[in-house]
């Protein structure tokens, strides 16, 4: 990342802001969006709507946070520690409170005196879906449309790196190669989408940053097997392009760790399609102006703007 | 609460969840929603838009997470202790790493190697807005439309008491007078609003759970003050029915806390009316059945069902 890089982020969230689109709250990545900016975002999951009819066999919404008993099962400690979000809760009593607003009021680290909840930050919206489907799965196997806030503690001045963000995904629940094609075909289906409102994205291999010296390997790993593709597009880098969709092929990582078996028993394989929601609203906004009313006609059309 | 409210409760989750309409996570009060369950969800919010034609002047949609220093401002951890979240982060290197996977794969406490983030739950959606607001108001006000996720670490069998759930704002910035307006003109048209989708509402005058012996006067001065009012209706108990709405009148509380002036100079007042996403689906569920197909037609049409 060179200076005009920083200059880059700088001026394109001034400009946002100034636009009413992002709101600042004084933390690096967390933003309040205005209503032009919701606007968009509506207008491109109506249109993942009208591509997913007949894609899906189900919808679910899960909240922001999971169950923490689920959180452990998983390696995300391990690759990526440096992301994750523990939720903490005051549990005592009037003494305890008094307690509490004694090192609050002085100053004091009054953090330590509140115990870990049972639920933790959801760093990817599929994340919450595979304890639910433990068991067997049906001879056809899942496919689940999802959607939802996640979060990533990575404070950063670039827009387009945001702590909390929304994702959309089509999680694929069921054979090696259903999964494969799953992820394949939605690879397509996406650069589809992104080609009708004018996004000049490209495929590229790519892999998750897994944490420190120990993550070098998965990284190495991932990369070879050609697991997870993105669809990057220029937003505030034209030498380091941002992802706003990915594919991942996870083989039978979550089938073993939440012990969902195919029909023949043998773990299930999975696989999910992800679009960032904000990432997406970005790109338009960049590639096509800050002012949606001043945007190709075309683009308008598909997004109902 | 007694033995028939608890069991009232019991069946009613059980027949949302054998319905698809709420997915459990093994946490008391948080749950995956199904597909029909969110279409209940954007038919009642695109009423809602109905009626709001005209009546803010911006849209908002803030993460789920707000600024921990915005946070400190507030009397939250005086008046609501026991409903706060507060978000711990991984900041070690690669030492500090090994020894929180140690901690751990050995199971002992290994939350206690986390920081507090800059970020905490967000307790009520009009939360983040304030501190944006900071300055001299114009002279009309500000009267503002938002949504978002809210947590409240309140772990419930009722499914009517989520510990996360979205909430529909309309928040009123500007002097005394326009605030109680907003309030009342506001309750009215929530009455109307769930009149339309059938909810047999009854107006309350309403006090918060403000916490331990310390809260009992905030409440009782919330109560005699008549600051706020609920919309309630009965979903898993007829004794206690449930608040779908409430029109909250906060006089000078935020203005003077977030150093928001009116033009004249004085601190601002603010009230909101809110309405919980989750419980009117739920009331809808619990009032006209489980399936939307059985609704009454003039409902389904109310909710472009």
């Amino acid at each position: 990342m060179c200076s005009t890089d920083a200059d880059a982020r700088a001026a394109f969230l001034a400009e946002l802001v100034a636009a009413g689109h992002l709101h600042p709250t004084g933390v690096p990545g967390l933003y309040g969006r205005g209503g032009v900016f919701e606007a968009v975002v509506r207008g491109f999951d109506a249109l993942v709507d009208a591509a997913a009819v007949g894609q899906s066999d189900e919808r679910r919404h899960y909240p922001p946070l999971f169950a923490r008993a689920d959180y452990v099962r998983t390696s995300h400690i391990q690759s990526f520690p440096d992301l994750l979000g523990s939720v903490h809760a005051f549990t005592g009593k009037d003494r305890e409170h008094m307690e509490l607003l004694r090192k609050f009021h002085e100053h004091e680290d009054w953090t330590r005196d509140l115990a870990p909840a049972a639920v933790m930050m959801v760093p990817a919206v599929c994340y919450p879906l595979y304890p639910s489907l433990a068991g067997t799965l049906p001879e056809a196997g899942r496919t689940v449309d999802m959607e939802g806030w996640v979060f990533r503690h990575e404070p950063s001045d670039d827009p387009a790196r945001m702590m909390c963000f929304r994702q959309r995904e089509f999680v694929r629940v069921g054979t090696g190669a259903s999964a494969l094609a799953h992820r394949d075909a939605w690879l397509e289906r996406a650069r589809a989408l992104l080609d009708r409102v004018e996004l000049p994205v490209t495929p590229v291999v790519a892999n998750d940053p897994f944490f420190g010296r120990g993550g070098r390997l998965a990284k190495a790993t991932q990369r070879e097997q050609v697991l997870k593709w993105e669809l990057v597009v220029p937003i505030t880098s034209t030498e380091a392009p941002t992802a706003v969709a990915s594919a991942n092929y996870h083989l039978d990582y979550f089938g073993q760790t939440f012990g969902i078996a195919q029909a023949d028993g043998s773990p299930a394989h999975t696989s999910c399609i992800g679009f960032g929601v904000e990432r997406i609203a970005l790109a338009l906004f960049k590639t096509h102006g800050a002012s949606p009313a001043a945007w190709p006609a075309p683009v308008r059309a598909a997004l109902e703007l």
